[in-house]
């Protein structure tokens, strides 16, 4: 079995795809300042309105005193954990083994910031508070990132989040959250942001992932945190003169996608169900908690990407532009789930999946 | 004398303005785009067309053989600084008193990078080969900031500059240049940028001052040094998902105003020849080298802000939105030459500077 066109281009070709909100092109900021006055003042060094009302609007959401916004998370999430290294004198913080900052970042927080990272639980599953019970050494801050991105989107039982909350105030541990997708989880915990934030000291939030903006971040939490955050900020190099291309459209995508988490979740459980319906592709975890999820196979890339071509010209739907080997006879992709989904009809959805059962069935029993 | 209405607002009123490009409004990012194909692809994480093209681009004009952009030059500069230290395991740098890194960010290059700066010449004037020549400590790199924004926008002669490249690349010392207004020189040492950029083994330009762009910075040299750049900068959080707001502006208005650097100089010169006339006011430098200089007043801030509300309002044109005490009776500003001096007709011009004449000599002569 081959095919001479790359999976990319042939998910470029499709008339639908199963991820995402839409093309990642200059169409996303255009059309979120197409109705913007041209006449409204920039930001100026983070002052202005522009940027302070997106801060307290985004303060008010997730029930924190004060917000800052950021050009990036990796920089907004470094500087929360320096303050709280700061504030305690103890350059340790402990989080995930496949934490943002341990795997994507470049180890920027210890380059920078000389801060030195306990890596809590396996990689494969979630913390839970007997891992942070079991610590052998004090940390400043622990970070937890819900959901867990690297593992198909896992999260704790709330009760554990409530849990590792208590324990953490009473040891004065200061709780940071990873809150890149913090809009995605809150119909799977039946909880608000603010809710869920009420459990942290400061809390990060993507504009890019569930919202589908053009890049930026928001750090909150009490103000003399948010405050020194500003200074660090500027050191960092990201207190640019103007963020309102990001703002902007921050504002303007949270409007527009920011109530759509439970039809992003719905439309995640559903899709699961058809892909674990299939021999040998099977979904992590297995019934989804946000909009996200992993696909795993038990084929090899190469198999994967041809069937996966195939169902794409026969059917004009686009799984993923990629897969990534995990084994010589294993491989998987990552879905988000965005405003693309709901748009496909369910005829062309269920005869896609038909010929992805049919293939694998054929290539599994080989 | 006094007025009730601040200087900002008056400033605002007027129909014509000295300084500057434009208002700093949201209509500066969507000029840019009107033009742009909304279905052309963002960059993603430092790749992609839109990305690459304009940092070839850039390398071409600065004539080095790579270039990376940035979010900020804050960013870009500390980088830049970090790389020449790690290389010669020193981290010792030497700039000006008054250098960006040292006043305005923070002291980002020591609280993240723990290096640490040896100030070289007075503050008052620009650094000269002895400065360097009589240093008594080793360090890595230079950075020279051409101009020296803060006294004005001085240079050292061409010959000055030559010597000091000369007489680092003997030492091993590595020579950085601030080119935040690097366009703005070229007409006065009569040199293409690449020719000045040769001088110096790492330059970083900005696209918000002459270029007048949203933001943006470029940080250039050889491709192993910008290729460790892009690793810090993801330390750094300038990473991003997408900087292509930026990068479409920036190409945007470098296209529009590189080209008008000697009109803008020339437009200075003229002015500063009007403030000089009138009797308690000059420029520093006394003669521009640059679009850009200081005016100081030998009157107290009250003083000035009244004295200049009034011509705001009987001639509509505004000088600046703000001047800034320097002692009991003195103050200054700062004059950037942009697109608006020269749609000032020159009969409105000459009556605004004859009543700041007349209200000089009036108010010193008191």
């Amino acid at each position: 079995m081959s095919t001479n066109i790359p999976l990319l281009e042939a998910f470029k070709q499709t008339k639908y795809q199963l991820v995402g909100h839409g093309n990642r092109n200059l169409q996303v900021l255009k059309e979120a300042f197409e109705h913007m006055d041209g006449e409204q003042e920039s930001d100026m060094y983070g002052t202005g309105n522009l940027i302070e009302e997106f801060q307290s609007k985004m303060a008010a959401f997730l029930g924190k005193e004060s917000a800052v916004f950021f050009p990036s998370g990796t920089m907004a999430q470094q500087i929360a954990l320096r303050i709280w290294c700061d504030r305690k004198e103890l350059k340790k913080v402990a989080y995930h083994p496949l934490c943002h900052l341990e795997i994507h970042e470049e180890d920027g927080i210890k380059e920078l910031h000389n801060i030195e990272p306990i890596l809590l639980a396996d990689k494969n599953r979630v913390i839970e508070l007997e891992d942070i019970v079991g610590m052998t050494e004090d940390v400043s801050c622990i970070l937890l990132e819900l959901p867990q991105r690297e593992i198909g989107g896992q999260l704790p039982s709330y009760e554990t989040l409530e849990a590792i909350s208590v324990y953490c105030r009473e040891k004065g541990i200061k709780l940071h959250l990873d809150g890149a997708r913090l809009y995605e989880i809150t119909p799977y915990y039946q909880k608000t942001a603010a809710e869920i934030c009420s459990l942290f000291d400061s809390v990060y939030v993507s504009f890019y992932k569930g919202i589908g903006g053009v890049a930026g971040a928001i750090l909150a939490g009490e103000r003399d945190f948010t405050e020194e955050s500003r200074v660090w900020k500027k050191r960092h190099g990201g207190d640019l003169i103007s963020l309102y291309p990001y703002i902007v459209s921050a504002d303007y995508y949270f409007n527009k996608r920011s109530q759509n988490m439970a039809e992003y979740y719905e439309g995640s459980k559903e899709l699961a169900t058809l892909f674990n319906e299939c021999e040998g592709v099977s979904t992590l975890p297995l019934e989804p908690v946000s909009n996200m999820f992993h696909v795993h196979f038990q084929l090899s890339k190469e198999t994967i990407e041809s069937i996966l071509v195939k169902i794409y010209e026969e059917t004009g739907i686009g799984f993923t532009h990629y897969v990534r080997e995990t084994g010589e006879e294993s491989c998987y992709y990552e879905v988000s789930i965005g405003d693309r989904y709901a748009t496909i009809p369910k005829e062309n959805l269920k005869i896609a999946f038909q010929k992805l059962s049919e293939k694998m069935k054929e290539e599994v029993s080989q």
